[in-house]
Parts: C-alpha cells; structure tokens; sequence
C-alpha cells in the first residue's frame, strides 16, 4: 500500500472480516449490506460486488477468514479528498482464530472497559479504518482467561464488545444496544436480528445500562468469526447458560449450512 | 507499506507535518515534544530524535513540507497490539501548500461546519491516524475562497479548525480552546502560546463558545504551515484586521530566522 493513501493517512476507508468455509463466504449478503452502508457513510464509492466476491474466493479457497478493505486511495496531504477518486482495494486471507473451544460451549468471561467511547452519529454503525478506541479497550487486559470487553459510552450506555456486538435477553423478549451514537453494527448481529425476527422472537434495539446487563437473564456476544458466544461472567456477576444463545447459534449454523 | 501494518488497519498510529526551509526544520522543539506526547497517549515507543532529524533532513534537503509518521507497526488481526513493537516510520517530503498570498497578508473568510467533534479525552490532543472527523468535516465545502472551518463540540464548545488551531482576542487578553476532550494539539500553537507569555501577554486555554468568538475583536488561525491567518470572515460576521495576529506573524518569523 503507498505511504500516501489516505487510508493509512487518515484512515479514510472501511473494512469488513468475514468467515470463509469450503470456499464459501458466509453471511455473505449481510457483509455486502454492510460495506455499502458504511461506504456511503463515507461517501465512498463501494466496489463492484461481483469482483469483489471473486477477489474474496480468490485468495480463500478453503477455510480463512477474509479481511476487505475499501479506503479513499492515494492522495497528496491534506483532508481535502480528491475530485477524482481510485480507492484501494485490499483483500487478503488469514487463518482463523484459535480461541478455547469451551468459550463456545459453556460461555466466556468478560470484563466492563475503563474506556468511555466517544459519540459520533456521522460514523456510529461503520465500521471504519479509525479504531483506535478500540485499539485502547482491547489493551486494557491481557488475562488470556477474559475473552472480550464491553464498553459504555458517556452516558452510561453499553454499546458493545470491543470485537462483538452485544445482545442481552430479559423477560423472554432479546435486546441490543441502539448504534446511532457509536458502535459497530456488524454482519452477524444483523444476521441474528433477522433470524429472530423470522423466528417471531422480539428482538428490539434500545439504550442499555449496566444495570439492564446486569438484571439480564442471559446475555450473549456475535461477531463474524465468533458466531455467538454465551456470557457466563461479567466482572463478578456470573450468568447461567440460556437457551436464547443456543438458539441463535443453531439458527446461524442452519443459515450457513443452507447458503 | 505492508497492507498488515496496524497504522492502515487500525489508524493506530502518529504524525506530524512541519515546515522545512532552506533545510532547517522549523519548530522542530515543539514537533518533538508533541510527537512524544503522542506517542506515549497512545503508549507507542517514540522514535530516537536524532534518527529522526536526519531522515527529516534527508528528504527535505531545501524547501518542503514534511510529514512523519509512526504507527504501531506489521501485526496480524484483531486489536491486540503485539507484545514485541516494531514501530513503522514513514518520513515523506512534499510541496509546500499553494495558498493565495492575500489570504496571509488581509485574513482569511472561514466557515463554521456542520459536523459536531465527538468528545474522547483518551485521544485528545494528540495528532492520531484516525481522522475521519477531519475528512468530513472538510466535505463539507469547496468554495476555494473559503480557507477553513471551525469546528464545536456537542456542548457548543468551539474547538479548531479542520487543519488548524484557534485563538482569539477579547479585551487585551488572548483564548485558545481547551482541548482536553477533543481536538489536536498544533506544535505551532504551542509555540505561539509560549512566545506570547515570552512576551507578558497573557493567553489562557478556556472554553469558548460561538457567542465569545462572534464577539471577539479579533480571531486567528495557526498551523505549522500557515503560520498564522488573521480571520476576517466567520459566515457573515466581518473582523477588522487586528494588532495581535500581526504581532504573532512577526513573532514566529523572529523564532523561525532565529532557530
């Protein structure tokens, strides 16, 4: 990449990290939802989707997980974009993540970040080159024992994981934080709002306290690479197994399974 | 630089931009002493000085706009730094910018954005790869007569301009934003603070509203490439050329022919 894109300059781009299995991009048309989304928030032009699945099948024969990313392309300095843009396209493959096979099975522990994020609705939702927020969060711990991180934003909201999204399931009804002032909204917890829709379980987006994670029956973790993750711990609050987040992990395995 | 450096994936990472003339690098003591403050807001092992002055000079062996960068290096995924840093340095020489000569010597007009600064005192201050507030706020115009413009936070606190730094002047005295939540601080700022207490005149970081720069008698802009612009529009509102940014622009000059 040259030294003058403006996606290392400003970080002026967006990326998505996908799951490839067997040469198939899961989720696929989620991820594709998302990094136009995010693009326009940008105004960035998105590319070809057709040329980027092949770039995606390309370097991901097998089983990977798949990095994209989109930024506003060489540039001379300054904020100032070009008239004219040539994004850069970066797509490379990586192997996947080796977490403990229990976290998936009997749930992970997690901790509450010290680090308060900052709100800014142009970019909440996108997930952007600019991810120093997180970069600061993730290097709050280094017990290999706490799998993820969840972070709250000035008002006290949580928001979500430091890699995840949050959802939390209280009174037979499943909740996720509002992203519109922060956040990422990531493929898979669009995916898993879709199946609960579909499975006529009430899955609504709302502000969230520490308190409503706390008092919450179950509470669980998505992202691309994770699927879901049960919470069995917050801090010292410890959670027992629940059926939504087993539920959500059969219904995203069949979701695979049948693309 | 390698598509897997954390400054591209994450904007984890510096930098600076500075003026070199005739080979010299202008305010170089306030560059350093901000890109070590940097570094260490964002815990990042500072480059060695004079290893750094020499590329400086190296590149920009006469006239020329220099821009270093650090980032936190080639890692693989994720948001973990690395246990083992091994910083990237990018030091690149540029064109000194094109600014109408007027826009020097009669003022500047100056717009206010629309865009609202998000508050993260973690980062505040320092001149990080993330970015994107900077891109969009300069989006917002391209009117080339307008040179800048301000920018607040969601308290209504002004803060900057997009590329540089404000201060205005109000009943003999001298303000410049706190930028303790958001914002960057300008080495050349910096520099004008420390030459203005050099010369007794009292300037004091404070928070400023549209109200106190609206009613200020006069305004200016300092960057390390500019210097200082005198404002002599924000929208409507017209300022008459002033004594204090004309006593600045000869301060800077002294200390630059000085150094």
């Amino acid at each position: 990449v040259p030294a003058l894109d403006r996606g290392l300059a400003l970080g002026d781009g967006v990326f998505r990290t996908l799951r490839v299995r067997s040469g198939r991009a899961l989720n696929w048309s989620w991820h594709w939802a998302r990094l136009t989304a995010d693009c326009e928030k940008l105004r960035l032009p998105a590319p070809d989707e057709a040329t980027l699945r092949s770039e995606v099948a390309r370097v991901a024969p097998g089983d990977a997980v798949v990095k994209a990313t989109i930024t506003r392309g060489e540039a001379g300095r300054g904020y100032a974009a070009p008239t004219a843009v040539r994004t850069t396209r970066i797509v490379s493959a990586h192997p996947p993540p080796e977490h403990p096979a229990e976290w998936a099975e009997a749930g992970v522990r997690v901790r509450r970040c010290h680090l308060v994020l900052a709100q800014q609705p142009r970019l909440a939702g996108a997930k952007t080159l600019n991810r120093l927020e997180n970069v600061l969060a993730r290097s709050e711990w280094d017990d290999p024992a706490i799998a993820e991180g969840l972070l709250a934003d000035a008002e006290g909201r949580v928001i979500e994981g430091t890699m995840s999204n949050l959802f939390i399931a209280a009174g037979g009804r499943v909740f996720t934080p509002d992203l519109g002032r922060c956040g990422v909204i990531g493929a898979q917890r669009e995916r898993v709002r879709e199946l609960l829709r579909h499975e006529k379980v009430h899955c609504e987006e709302r502000n969230l306290r520490w308190t409503d994670v706390l008092a919450a029956g179950e509470i669980f973790l998505t992202n691309s690479l994770i699927g879901v993750w049960a919470v069995r711990q917050v801090d010292e609050r410890a959670y027992a197994p629940g059926p939504i987040a087993a539920r959500v992990r059969e219904l995203i395995e069949r979701d695979d399974a049948a693309a």
